[in-house]
């Protein structure tokens, strides 16, 4: 059910500047794309559009991190590449620990070749990608061949796909054409891809789902070019569907009342944008 | 020395039209980088411009390979992302092999996150990257975060980076002013990055090295947007310096005979860029 609209405040008269907000729900019913369906019904059944970037160098205490917070979050972002202690078995408990709590699997790992290469940089070498994360991402730098590479593989095993339209760092150049560019890519292969990665909304499109990453609460950046947003900054204003908070998360004193904390932020943020938003016309 | 200039074509004045050209060892000499220096300086020894990019998942097989073809090559380019035996092992032997025949290992690795990400895929995970490749890559589009990121680690250690200012592929979106930001961050960061990964020269600077992908003799493309051009294309009327060459030689059916072709080709090339150039001003 869409929530309910307040008054127009212009005069109660149809307000044209607003787009009609549709519902987790909702979007997930529209989906066609299994992963994106599968992501969006988490979303509405966990109350959470909160992602959270483990980035650990330790597999053991990734997987305690995962148990820990996978109570409030629909996806754990990944970098594999950067544990010490990479295993089989390390993958067996991931996955184990995400469907006991719900959560989808998210490897950064920002394919960023031909399609050649991506091909088997997804599907061999120590680390499988493709077995085991529901979502991985992608530049689109290379042109569509990096997509068509990836796809390959990811379609027949009903893998998501993010393309980087945006970044968070300072002087990205993911931005104008380029990602006009990513959104267009992503229309034309929605088999496989099903959202971006970005700093606000970059289609109507009520199908993809747009992530951010650079999200804290009252953090400003790092020395390495790192720039961050608040959660009710990057929903109710940026229009991103889902919160992706690392830093925020791992440093704090007490890391499981503070995912609760962003949570709450970030969810509190969607409601408010529903109730803030007319629904009197599309 | 310089090569010897012929009689300018204009009625023997001085052509402004022609840049001077260096010789490898003579651009050594003009390095301070550590890696762009001892890289001229095989080129020039083993008369060899020739980039073998081993894409094999076999650890067995690319070190056969390495010990193959390494008496015809300046560099070797890895993808050990993808091979489905890598070992510490592997890393020795390996190193080994390029002590033996001379050549350098460029780990195409294309790291493109932010710099406290990169930082720690560079230097942490299994592959441990910065502690065999002296090369390796990025892309620019994080932002110059990715090379202060990677640059702490590989300045210390005396590694080198290439910038990926062009890609090879169909639809490629490293053109114009994306590939225009990647000179200069090259140029701010020239303790670190010695040189680019593109399709023709980017900067009249000799210090900078230009390494060529989707190099062939006689190969259009792929069906995942793979371009190719030959080693006279890239060499003579592109003025690249180095040209990488995988699928040429991997699905050779004598890969030693074909290497030797690669480096007689790419060397020629060279040589008759030399012989033709205007040397009568800078």
């Amino acid at each position: 059910k869409v929530p309910q609209s307040k008054p127009c405040e212009d005069g109660g008269q149809p307000c044209k500047k607003q787009k009609k907000m549709l519902t987790y729900q909702q979007r997930a019913a529209l989906c066609t794309h299994p992963v994106a369906k599968r992501l969006f019904t988490i979303m509405h059944e966990k109350r959470s559009n909160l992602a959270f970037s483990v980035d650990v160098t330790s597999a053991t205490q990734l997987l305690q991190f995962a148990d820990d917070i996978g109570p409030y979050i629909c996806l754990l972002k990944t970098h594999v590449d950067i544990l010490e202690d990479f295993s089989q078995d390390f993958v067996t408990r991931l996955q184990a620990t995400a469907k006991k709590h719900n959560f989808l699997i998210f490897e950064d790992r920002k394919f960023a070749d031909i399609g050649q290469t991506v091909l088997k940089q997804y599907i061999s070498g120590l680390y499988r990608i493709c077995d085991w994360a529901h979502i991985v991402n992608a530049h689109i730098v290379p042109g569509p061949g990096v997509i068509h590479g990836l796809s390959k593989v990811g379609v027949p095993k009903e893998r998501g796909c993010l393309l980087i339209g945006q970044m968070s760092s300072q002087g990205s150049l993911a931005t104008g054409e380029y990602t006009t560019a990513a959104v267009k890519m992503a229309e034309e292969n929605s088999n496989f891809v099903m959202g971006f990665i970005c700093q606000g909304s970059l289609t109507d499109d009520p199908r993809f789902i747009h992530m951010a990453p650079g999200v804290q609460l009252g953090g400003s950046g790092d020395q390495l070019g790192q720039q961050y947003n608040s959660p009710a900054q990057m929903v109710t204003e940026k229009r991103v569907d889902v919160i992706i908070v690392g830093r925020g998360i791992l440093n704090a004193e007490d890391p499981v009342a503070t995912a609760k904390l962003y949570q709450h932020a970030g969810f509190e943020a969607y409601e408010n944008l529903s109730n803030n938003l007319c629904f009197c016309t599309i």
